[in-house]
């Protein structure tokens, strides 16, 4: 039983809050049941698991715990990356929104086959809040590195001046497709856009407001496309 | 030029925080420049309105705002609720997240022409998460408040468990609309989903979550309505 808070696991656990110390490490942190349990289900083992009153005492838990007092539970696991793959995936370029990248995460999980292909500008999906919100999906479906580039599938990509409607978009396109979204403020780069095999937009009021949220429209976009692909399959 | 951190309305700005305070005061904040503009935009005049070097000290209205420093601009509004109308709302019972319910506030001012009606459960729309999260729709589109049986629309209730898909739901229904989300682990309780007109699910891949989060389901839900609506008119 750990009872000190100079112990170099719970030490190592706090230190993790910080980019620099996961991405040199490759490891991140998992807070809570239901987080540990979805990283259990997909077969994931921890480098270090600590269980509030079996291996650490629970006031020292929540000390290191993101999520604050009552935390029953922290596992530590090293970081795993998938490969591009899949009929319908998602590319994100300047998300760099944390909760995003992992609500995201947890949509595609629901919506597509194939993983979250992160480009230029992302938050990291390893970081605390993308965790939290991938809800488990991060563990289920690792996020992927790749440039765009790179992804040999047809290019469909969300920006809200473009002429053409996601639906008209989608009815033209054969898997594997994978969908392109820029962060909110300022989008997909112009080169991304000039590389797209469509480029579209989600229908929106006149009235209504400058931008979608970059996670609401990528899974707008995934759902639109996953359809229109089953109704041809 | 306000010099102390004992004056009346940074202490209020403060004290804001806490729900109990808005319920009693009728009052919110809008914090940072993105929210003032927004206000302005949509005609809501402040109660009070505080600039950092202008009316304040910065480093003493960093100390009153969410974001932290570096804050230019709060100001404190009166909360206004908007009555249920428009072909297209969206009705969320148990949603307890202020983030999500802000995220449906700016999803439903793009994709809607009724406002957020929020049952029972759901965060408080006036909070400081939530406001963030609506990215000023809070002020173009305020929220209502009202028991489902009192909506004069047909009911399109949104359940994983359910039968039916959300196109096919929706192409059974003509406006007005509105559709039904419930919190994430519990969904929409018994009564809502007796008393809806359909129950639909959105189709997800069989190896993903439990759960879509509750703005994506809300704004998937939106879109597919919206769409099936504009097809008829």
């Amino acid at each position: 039983m750990i009872t000190s808070r100079d112990n170099t696991q719970l030490k190592q656990i706090h230190k993790l809050r910080r980019k620099r110390e996961r991405d040199a490490l490759g490891l991140f942190v998992a807070d809570g049941e239901d987080l540990v349990a979805a990283a259990e289900a997909a077969g994931w083992e921890p480098e270090i698991l600590l269980r509030a009153g079996e291996d650490v005492e629970p006031e020292l838990l929540d000390r290191v715990s993101v999520l604050g007092s009552g935390t029953r539970v922290i596992g530590v696991y090293a970081q795993r990356w998938s490969e591009p793959r899949g009929a319908l995936c998602v590319y994100l370029e300047g998300v760099a929104d944390p909760g995003n990248v992992g609500t995201v995460l947890r949509a595609a999980h629901a919506l597509a086959d194939g993983p979250v292909v992160l480009g230029p500008g992302c938050a990291d999906p390893f970081g605390p809040k993308s965790v939290r919100a991938s809800m488990g999906s991060l563990f289920a479906r690792p996020p992927a590195r790749a440039e765009l580039g790179r992804l040999g599938a047809a290019k469909l990509a969300l920006d809200g001046a473009a002429e053409g409607t996601l639906a008209a978009a989608a009815a033209g396109l054969r898997a594997p497709v994978v969908l392109c979204v820029g962060g909110e403020r300022d989008g997909l780069a112009p080169e991304t856009l000039a590389a797209a095999d469509a480029v579209a937009r989600i229908p929106q009021r006149p009235d209504g407001p400058d931008s979608l949220n970059a996670a609401v429209a990528a899974a707008i976009g995934l759902y639109e496309l996953g359809h229109r692909m089953a109704a041809d399959a």
